[in-house]
């Protein structure tokens, strides 16, 4: 079974790498290999451009027309690319559009939050073609590798696929992947998601062409490839939940650190000036998760005798109405999020911050707040935005990453290594 | 006049790189282009290998033997390479030994600091041919940019050197230059530097091609290339002297951030956990710097009653031999410490975090009280260690961006570009 692989743009599956490094591979620089080349030119510009006629492509790639005829037949035969329609100018012959074949595969994105679990498959084209969004009841890690298999199972099914039509799966969680034990550390709002062995569990449950990467890390990818931070050269997506975490993208790449922890500002030591006498551990979660985590809104909610508010959703409507404890709750949130901005600001100097998940959802409450807490903290300012994604980003992260490998699997084992 | 450059890397100067595409340059392709390509070739092999005879220079190369001796004639008419004695066999005749000639080209680099002025000359051999450290006693900008012109202008003399013998001037300095402004922004411990034009006014003293770099960066560089963060994938280096400052080496190279200021940790938000509810400003130093930088070392120490403790040297002295109040004063910087590692730890995961400059002097003192501290803060601990290059590390990195760029330059000044 090809080995689960952790982080994005990594060959997914031994088994492949084996394939493609195999005996059916022609050599670079042969006629088969150049004519694969080609194949591959005329089907990224279909993929990056959209339909295309014959004479079009010619031009884009600058490959003769005989070539690009060739290149075209075989992509159809493999089932990559397919006619859809004809251009009509009115004046002279029409000519036959062609298309890269959204069917050719499909992509498995997986959203697992302890209170929520998410689903969704989208084709080749990007579109999504079945979707779910599940409460996660799992109290134990058995109990969720179970509801993940299960829930990916039936989405699968609903969409009218096979199994096999799933190129790659990519599973977004909290935590950070550990290759060598094969579970997720730091990942303390599921329960036995650190036991060893675990991604082994999930692969079980799931299928093979596994890629499991840190559900911040895939946020920032979703809002960097198609959200608020477009462009952005060093960019931070703060993202609170159950827990809070960040992705971090540099020139347009995950940026993890020496072991994948980059990002984990739930342990940013808020409020510490001084070890304590007694040796200590610190809470699991980590000093600013313990403060600024969703749950906080909610407990700060509680103690400031709000003691209606079940969720930060609603402590941030109740501040919209006006109440006045909820207004207390959601500065005190600001202020939060103004040290974490502070903090990461210092240290890699970004140009953007977005607010991702839920918390982005609240921008209007505390963008402005944010803005005065940060500027009496420090003259490093980065401007702070609200994600576009909502509470899509780890799926829209997933599935970006997830087509990434998949188009080049797909061509691959329909044509062969180019 | 050649313009500064900022940061390393980058061409040095406007006038070199318009004369590197001028009409002196022939085509790559061209049997001139080939000839330089090869003894580029050639001039490097010896400068990263030592010593070499004609065969080995072609064994090692790849290239036939008259090339070689083609190109070495070429070296050494143009002043790039010299013999240097005899290969002594015992048996069979003995072949002449050449070597990149150290003298070619030097490289001066300057150390800016509140307290001192650094400055060293270096050959293109890496070999200190002079060296000056003297106390910095200006208090206006003006007066400082005259100190360091004059201190250039008397080492070069004191080498026996020309000024145009000096290829590449590489000057560290806390604060962040300003390419726009053309001054250096976050350095309020050196008055007037902030000041519109001030590169412009350090060139005027200093001579053409000036890089200029921030120091924590310089230091982070020379640490990670001859020093303790030799291989270290993501490194911080963390200095503190009249300021503290940290310089982010990824894969090998700085991580400037968006704006220059990434590793700017003296405004990391230490103690805040709200914003203030009157608008307010933060210190010009940063709420870090001012509780960390050595100054409070010794503020430390005076208001704990020892009043008589004018260093931060002194203190760590007294710490070392037994003294109390001084001890708890070192404890709190260690503490200060452990909340600047585990911050940088969140949001960046370094393998390695070195403690350069003169803090990394009392690494005996600080490294236990720093560990146990960050293992209450956080569980992302990286290794924390001392600088090997103490005082010398902003030189060191000086030198070694120096002469990378002059490397370059002195072979196209020479020969021509390759």
């Amino acid at each position: 079974m090809a080995r689960t692989d952790i982080g994005s743009g990594k060959s997914v599956s031994g088994k492949e790498a084996q394939q493609v490094a195999g005996a059916g591979t022609p050599p670079v620089g042969t006629p088969a290999g150049m004519r694969r080349i080609n194949q591959r030119a005329v089907l990224e510009l279909l993929r990056r451009a959209g339909p295309a006629t014959r004479p079009q492509v010619a031009k884009e790639t600058g490959l003769s027309k005989p070539t690009v005829s060739q290149a075209l037949l075989a992509l159809e035969s493999a089932g990559l690319a397919r006619p859809t329609g004809h251009t009509s100018t009115g004046t002279g012959r029409s000519a036959v559009l062609y298309e890269a074949d959204p069917t050719a595969g499909y992509v498995l994105g997986l959203d697992i939050g302890r209170e929520r679990l998410r689903a969704a498959v989208a084709d080749l084209g990007r579109t999504t073609v079945a979707r779910r969004d599940v409460r996660n009841t799992a109290r134990s890690a058995t109990a969720l590798v179970a509801s993940v298999g299960r829930l990916a199972t039936e989405l699968v099914a609903e969409a009218g696929l096979a199994q096999s039509d799933i190129v790659v799966r990519v599973l977004g969680s909290p935590g950070v992947a550990d290759p060598a034990k094969r579970c997720f550390r730091h990942a303390p709002n599921l329960p036995g998601w650190g036991r060893a062995g675990l991604l082994d569990d999930l692969e079980q449950a799931l299928g093979p062409d596994l890629l499991v990467e840190n559900d911040a890390n895939l946020t920032a990818v979703g809002e960097w490839e198609s959200g608020a931070a477009r462009g952005a050269s060093v960019v931070g997506c703060v993202t609170i939940g159950t827990g809070v975490g960040m992705g971090l993208m540099v020139d347009g790449r995950v940026f993890r650190g020496a072991t994948g922890a980059a990002g984990e500002i739930g342990y940013l030591p808020y409020g510490r000036t001084r070890a304590t006498d007694e040796p200590a551990e610190p809470p699991a979660r980590g000093h600013l998760e313990e403060a600024t985590a969703a749950q906080s809104v909610v407990r700060g909610a509680r103690e400031l005798g709000l003691g209606t508010a079940k969720s930060a959703r609603e402590v941030f409507r109740l501040a919209r109405e006006g109440d006045e404890v909820a207004q207390r709750v959601v500065a005190a949130e600001a202020d939060r999020l103004a040290y974490t901005v502070a903090s990461v600001a210092a240290v890699v100097d970004p140009d953007l911050i977005v607010l991702g998940g839920g918390v982005g959802t609240a921008a209007d409450l505390l963008l402005d707040q944010i803005d005065r807490a940060l500027r009496s903290f420090t003259p490093l300012v980065p401007t702070v935005v609200p994600g576009e994604l909502g509470d899509d980003g780890v799926l829209t992260g997933a599935i970006s990453v997830g087509l990434r490998a998949a188009e080049r699997l797909v061509f691959e084992r329909r044509v062969g290594a180019a």
